[in-house]
Formats: structure tokens, C-alpha cells, sequence
């Protein structure tokens, strides 16, 4: 059975990336393989100082062992300043070869303005020096916030077929790929 | 008078983002231009959680309005997994337009291993977003662990003559672009 | 008196890019500079084969020289698979340092579909490698194909606004950084 | 059997870029593929216009359907002005989904100078764009002009070996993904 882990590199509470995360992680279920996310706003992480000894932060060491012993990642972002947020670059920086080499990853980014792709281009080159995969499907929302009803889900079945195909092509390629 | 403000995204003890930014920050004051280091070591800063409350970290303050009041910027990064650090970026996610707008920056990022501009572009990026200008002068420094002599000097001259050529174009178009 | 030329990177006979690229020309020289637009359409340019000797056509010479003798460059493209258009990149291999080097240039992209920045990025990032500076005024003009009227002129008074700030903003930093 | 097509961005006589592409070409068929070189200095094709007519150019018609037949592709180009050539950059623009959406691709880059990412990363997400997977191996040979014996040979066993790998991984993993 296909492990996904999701991150979501908000720390706002009514963050849209978290609720864009949500609804992938939903549709990977759906589809038969085991998801976990984890809410980078309950986990306690320190920043990372390029030294080895986060001993102090048990939840380093959560967030190393959950990634390391997933098949798959999807990672979410806000796009702050035409780039990933600091929060989630910080989360990475924390991990190491060890954790992601050879994991499969997909990638969402919410958007206060018109769609880019600045913080999805950015964390995919990123993935590539630990040694992931990313997958060609990626999510934008722009917009974000008026892209969702109250109830979280999105407007714009489009946005969602799109989350949808990113879940099945994550879920599938991890499994063809480990 | 051009004032320059300093900030190093590393948080190592022996940081060679911070000695390589502080052998820049000696070059603009030999100049006759104003440098202030704001150490991320010794700042307290919050995660950026996309909200405007603050007030419990008056260093977020400090670090919004010494960036306001000056005219330039040098921002020297580590490049951790092919981009800037999380630290650097979530520092600048804690500044918006007002604070940055209009600024003129220099580049530098010291790496591990081999040369490579990755953290250097990602930045040049994210500063366009936020309307600040970037000098096409950049340094990076490979395999920065041999780079200096143990009173923190640059072993190689040429890379000591690119930080020179940075600060000088910084100050000089500092002036002339304000 | 500033001197400003424009390159556009598409050959479609009714490019987007030129027509955009004419809006910001007249910008430029309605606020008292010179303009002069080499259409890639009508030069006789060669693929650049990394070699000197393009003596068989003239046309690489009056580009060289053209870009040379200016103070600033406006160059437009097509996104074409998130990038720069070929023929763009093309012709900026056929020219190097000493023509390129300092010149002031701003960014203008047309696309099929949603607004996005790759070209723009990717054109900010070559630029600076040849030591020219761009300011960070860019416009990326999304659905370009129903972005203008049949006389030529932008529908959206928004994006024709953003030229015009983009062309001041070029003649003015052109000045201040010559 | 797994067919990979190698196109090299460069159309220098002694190309470095053709060079390693060959040595990598060499790995891919040791280990039992199939591989076929477009050598764009042998292809007549046309600039891209964004127009569909290219039946002057029968060698549009070459590249395309050879590159449809693929299971995978390396792409190798030197690195001009910070970037992919436009010479590359053009052969893929000169292709659309049909023909590239799904390939599996190995990324090679040479360069005069000191060692650099930009054209890796920029062809890394050209690719993503049009639906391609990129493999995380990548290679790139700075100072180019001194890394080969006159037998075409890299000096270097390291940089070799990283070639090998990425066609041992090209290979493995277009079967795994087709």
C-alpha cells in the first residue's frame, strides 16, 4: 500500500494551503493509499541552524521518520514574495538526502493574485537536489480566497478535477517508481 | 550618506554566510557609505504566519524599520537544497512592499560543495516581487569551508575582489537609484 | 537624450509581443526618448553556432551594434513551454558581454492562457548574466488573443497602465544608471 | 526495448554538448536500449513562427515523430548566457504535447566556466511544461573546453561515472513509467 505524507507550508489558521492539501489528500485516500499530513502549525520545529542536534525538538525527528517512511509527498504552499513560503523552505532544510532521496512528490501553491508558478518552479528544483521525483501535474490557485465555499470545498471544479489528477498520478507513479 | 543594511540567513555558530557578509559590510564602510548588520542570530524572530500581529516579537519591528530606513541591502544566504535558506525567507516573509520597496541589493550565497546560483537566482526573483532592484554583481562562494583563513579572510583574492566590486556597485547605484 | 530598443521574440506574423512591444515604444518616446524596434521578422539571423564568424550576415552586426549603441533595451516574448521564446534566446546568443553589459531593460511576456512569469524569469536571470540590469517593472499579458481590440490597442486599461509604467520607469533608470 | 532519442542544443563543429551526449548514449545502449542522436547541426529546421506549416521542413516532421516513437529522451546543451541555447530552445518549441508529453528525460549541460545549474533547471521546468518527467540525475561539465582527451574521452571518471548513472536511470525508469 502507497504511504503519502502531506505538508502544508502555512502557519495561518484559516490557511488555504492547508485546505488545498486537505482535498488531495482526501482524493488519494479515496483511491486506496494510506495519507498523513502533517500540520507544520502543531508540530513544534525549530529553525534550522545547519548544525545536526535538534534534541531539544522531538518533532524533527517525527517530521524525518514520517517522510522518510512514506512512499510519496504532496507539499503545499502559500506563494509569499514570488517564492515558497520561509516556513516550508525552513521544514526542508531540516531534512536531509536520507528523508527524501528517491520519494515521489507533488506540488500545490495558493495564490492571494493571479495564478504563477514562481513558488511550484522553485520547489521543484528544490526536490531535485535531495533526489525526488516531481510529478509533471502541479496545482496554482489563485485567487485563493474566494476559490473555496464555506464548507472548504472549491468552486471551481476545474481547480478540483486538477487536485484530483495530482493525487492519482502522485499515488500511482510513487507505486510504479519505489 | 547611503545607508546599507546587512542580513545573513544562516544561524550557524560559525556561519560563513555572516563572515563573507561582514567582509562585504567592511567594503562599503571603507567607501564612506553607513552598514548595519542585522544578525538572525541574535534577532528574535517569529515564524511568518501570513497574519500582522507582531507584537510580541518587537524585533520583527526592528527588522521592518531598519530595512525602511535604508537605501540598500546585502542579503548573503547559505544554499541549503538548491535555494535559500528557510531562515532568510522566512525573514523577508515577515517584510511586505512598504519595507522593501524601491531597495537595491546584493547578492551573495556560500555553498558546501561546487559553484552554482541557484539560491542567488531564487532571490533575484523574490526581490523583483517585493519591487526592489538587484545589481547583477553576485558572489558565490563554493566549498566554503576552505574559503577562509582562521582569521576569517577570503583565501582566494578574486573572490575578495567580487565582494569589493558588489559593494561598490552597491553603494554607488544605491545612490543613484534613490 | 535616452536611447532605447526593442527586440520582440516572436516571428507570428500578428505576434502579441510585437503589438505589446509597440504600446511600450510609444510610451518611450512620448515621454521625450528615442526608440528603435528590431523586428526579428525582417533581420536575417542565423542560429547561433557558439563560433565568431557571422559575416554572412550582416543583420548579426546591426544588432550587435544597435543593442550597443543603446541605453536600454524593452525585450518581449511569447511564453512558449514556460520559458522565452527560441528565437529570443537565439538572438541574445548571438550578441555577449559587450553589448550587453549595462544596458537597462524591462520585460514584457503574451500568453495563450493564465497569467504566469517563467519568461520573465528566465529572461531576468539571463540578463544578469551578461551584466545588464532590469528593473522591476514586468508585465506578462495573459490570453493574449483577446487581450487587444483590432485596432491594436490593450482592452484592459490595467495591463496598457503597467506598460506605460514599465516604459517611464526604463527611460528614467535608464538615465539615472548610464 | 526502451528507445531514447538524444538531441544536443549545440551546433558548434567540436561540440562538448554532442560529446557527452554521445558518451551517455554510448551507457544507454550498453545497457540495452535503444538509442537514436537527432544531430540538430544535420536537421534543417526552420525558426519557430507559433504558425503549424512547416512542410518546407521535413526535418520538423523527423524530429517530431521521432521524438513521439521515444520512450525517453537526454537532452544535453552548452550553457549560454545563463540558460538553455536557443538553438535547443527552438527544437523544443517546435514540438508540442503530442510529441513530448509523458517522456521520460535525462538533463546534460556543459559550460565554459565554473560549474552552474540554469540551464538544467530552466529545461527542467520547459519539460514539466509540456508534460515530461525529468529525472533527478543531471550532469553538468564546467570548463568544458578541458574536460575531454583527444579520444573524446572525460578525464574526470566521476563526471563519467554521473553520466552512466543517468542513463542507467534514464532507462530504468521510462520502463517503469511508460
Amino acid at each position: 500500500m502507497v504511504k503519502i505524507v502531506g505538508i502544508g507550508g502555512s502557519l495561518r489558521s484559516n490557511s488555504y494551503s492547508q485546505q488545498a492539501l486537505k482535498l488531495a489528500a482526501q482524493r488519494v485516500e479515496a483511491i486506496g493509499a494510506e495519507v498523513e499530513i502533517l500540520d507544520l502549525r502543531s508540530l513544534k520545529l525549530p529553525f534550522c541552524d545547519g548544525e545536526s542536534d535538534y534534541s531539544e525538538y522531538p518533532d524533527v525527528e517525527r517530521l524525518r521518520a514520517t517522510v522518510e517512511n512514506a512512499d510519496g509527498l504532496i507539499l503545499a504552499t502559500p506563494e509569499y514574495h514570488g517564492s515558497l513560503s520561509g516556513v516550508l523552505k525552513n521544514a526542508l532544510d531540516l531534512m536531509s538526502f536520507e528523508h527524501l532521496d528517491g520519494k515521489v512528490a507533488g506540488l500545490i501553491s495558493v495564490l492571494g493574485g493571479q495564478a504563477n508558478s514562481n513558488a511550484l518552479n522553485d520547489l521543484r528544483v528544490i526536490l531535485r537536489w535531495v533526489h525526488a521525483w516531481v510529478i509533471p501535474e502541479q496545482v496554482a490557485i489563485p485567487q485563493a480566497w474566494k476559490a473555496f465555499d464555506p464548507e472548504g470545498k472549491l468552486l471551481d471544479a476545474k481547480i478540483q478535477e486538477r487536485l484530483d489528477r495530482l493525487a492519482e498520478s502522485l499515488v500511482q507513479n510513487s507505486e510504479k517508481l519505489r
